[in-house]
């Protein structure tokens, strides 16, 4: 319906970027390759976007449902967060962080990813930098430009035999020469992710303290996404903002509900901080994003925590993983196919190198002009209807040649699933 | 713990912004008070914040808990919303807006505070203007001024005699040649909010066509707050986007399952608008600001919707309103204390002027440069042991005189507890 009368000119910021998204392209191309002559009669296996594919266990469903029969935590919780939840968070963190925690320094957010914005937000000024590793959380980019702020990207570096071998998350290494050299004067925060996404790599001590040692030199705050805190396979896990106390002033750690319980759908993170004050400006910013965050998951959240400590759910979850990945990535070892060893996250990159796709098979046009892996992907979901994500969409155009074969599958899915999946991807060897 | 270094300097509007908010201070006093002297013994009465003070409907609880025992509830919705709250809220507007609704006409948020920073932050590119009549909602001018917005006020006039007698919403007047000539070509929006927080007033279809043509004329977007939809007493509600094709091509409306399910805790909101490419930028906002919203309360939502509509639910909802209102404003009448008559939302403003309080009273520093409605709000907490909230918050400076003598006070409270906020404000005779 025209009115004749000039459209209203939306941010410049959406009208720009109008390409679709990754999670955009993949789900289309999955609903309509679901009833192609090939995948007619049998399930598509989606392990692209990383939603579980099973229930939250059974006692957060069960402390969700009682939540919400008193009355009053249907209604606004404080927009810090619910005294309750702020108290677990702090009985769960205060070990690992070797001090006793107060309210100050946690913050409930609506999700981890509100949580970043939050932290973004509170922190920058029109034109500062925010230094971010790639590959990278697509969602931490418009994050950071919708504050103002000016995204500078520094390579996590792939080993060399990506395509020959299995690697190691600690083979995918940062310089860290080149990360300090990318330190600005307006250079106001760093973003990291341990576990990593998609990498599947745990920072090491060793890693972090270089890191975090040069962000204390520059004075660089430190934003810690460590949403896959539990899911590390590796011998420990640490955390940055634990390595001194001048790094721990100068750290947000966010952590989410929906990693750590299976329910992505509950929208409930945190940030934690050793430094009260950094921590407020976040708090500010989420009180002016979404005011407060959900009462009954938040409460929901609070008694889950108390029970996952009971019960060692967390210890539990680890080793389910464990057993995942194994299930999943012994077709890749049957096939040779190269992959980096999961180390935590609930991701695997893949190497596709040596998969032979027919050189005239037909793409849309829309993932022309993306990188290869989005073709490798788009022929994945058409001929053997399995939904893995192309890695590039994590990288900037110019560097995205590192991850062009690589697909990421997601292993959230419950055990019988992922045997379907290896089973499905069996018939890779056809094609080799 | 200082390390010596400099610190992190943090995102100016936060670090220069360091007034306390009128949520923190009242509750802050009524934490306080709580204990004094005066109260000792007795009930606090609280009707201040605009939480409900009972439970959501017994069908909704029941739709949550419910949807929580679905696996896939629990995991990420679309981000522009679950197909099936889409779905209810196309069958609860579509006979409202006389056309039939799409999907591509809704986008549902996390509470009707993101959808409206989600409206914002789609639209605005830095130095644009909104125009915001006073008395606004605290959080619309954080939310204008974070997206690079410059916030442009115009009032809505009181009427004269607001000390002397009970008025109605229609005698708070907009001066629409002022507004008209408050637009500039810098005027990206306009933000209307009907029926109104904290007046009380119900815009009328001559306001509202007067309104939505001048925006018309100028091609001005317009941003209506409906959040109290269900909750008019006059005989009918006019909504913006549907006064003519043009208008209803440049409104996004705003929704809150948080007011229409006393479920404020809930953070489920949602943006209707009749252009789809209009409401296209609040959804791009909206996925990076909070990616999705809450799944298991927007199934609850979707079914809830349902259900509601099956058995008049909001009629009656109304109905009990009503009812509030003439059990609370009642006391106001013995006393002679003028009040604003609630035409709808859930809030009356009350003139103190008459109210005689000791001149000598001591007050908190920290609202000594406040509007003097702070001094009163201050004095009722402390000696009747009621919270209201001092109305001048939503004024800039300047214009505080006109809510000065004014408290508003939230009647979101079951039956029982506005007899005992009568009687309690019964006392302020001793005062007259």
């Amino acid at each position: 319906m025209s009115t004749g009368k000039p459209k209203i000119v939306a941010n410049k910021y959406f009208t720009s970027n109008t390409a679709k998204d990754v999670w955009s392209l993949t789900n289309e191309a999955a609903a309509q390759a679901a009833n192609n002559s090939n995948n007619q009669g049998r399930e598509l296996i989606n392990l692209g976007q990383g939603f579980f594919s099973y229930s939250p266990p059974q006692f957060a469903i069960k402390e969700a449902q009682k939540a919400l029969e008193i009355p009053l935590v249907n209604q606004y919780s404080p927009t810090r967060g619910r005294p309750s939840l702020i108290n677990s968070l702090i009985d769960m963190y205060t070990p690992i962080y070797n001090t006793e925690l107060k309210a100050e320094n946690v913050v409930v957010t609506t999700g981890a990813n509100e949580g970043i914005l939050s932290c973004l937000m509170g922190l920058l000024n029109a034109g500062d930098e925010v230094i971010v590793f790639e590959p990278f959380f697509d969602q931490y980019i418009p994050n950071i430009e919708l504050c103002g702020g000016k995204v500078v990207y520094v390579p996590i570096n792939p080993p060399k035999e990506l395509d020959r071998r299995n690697t190691r998350g600690e083979e995918w290494t940062i310089d860290f020469e080149q990360f300090e050299k990318a330190i600005t004067s307006k250079t106001k925060a760093v973003i990291i992710n341990t576990p990593h996404n998609p990498i599947g790599k745990v920072f090491t001590h060793s890693e972090l303290t270089t890191l975090g040692n040069i962000c204390v030199k520059h004075n660089v705050a430190i934003i810690s996404d460590e949403v896959y805190e539990h899911l590390y396979f590796t011998d420990s896990f640490t955390r940055v903002a634990t390595l001194s106390p001048e790094i721990g002033q100068l750290t947000l750690t966010v952590g989410s509900a929906g990693k750590s319980f299976a329910a992505t759908g509950w929208r409930i993170g945190w940030v934690v901080s050793l430094n009260a004050e950094l921590l407020s400006y976040a708090a500010k910013a989420h009180t002016r994003i979404c005011f407060a965050s959900p009462s009954p998951l938040q409460e929901a959240c609070a008694n889950s925590i108390n029970d996952a400590l009971k019960i060692g759910y967390f210890e539990n979850m680890r080793q389910e993983y464990i057993t995942k990945f194994k299930i999943f990535t012994s077709v890749f070892d049957e096939l040779g196919l190269p992959y980096t060893a999961p180390e935590g996250s609930y991701f695997v990159l893949v190497d596709f190198s040596k998969v032979k796709i027919p050189k005239d098979y037909p793409y849309p046009e829309e993932i022309m002009d993306k990188g290869k892996d989005f073709r490798i992907s788009h022929w994945l979901i058409n001929e053997l209807g399995v939904v893995a994500i192309p890695p590039t969409e994590f990288y900037i155009k110019e560097h995205e040649k590192a991850a062009e074969n690589l697909l990421r599958f997601a292993v959230c899915k419950d055990d019988a699933y992922l045997k379907k999946a290896v089973e499905r991807l069996r018939l890779l060897k056809d094609y080799l």
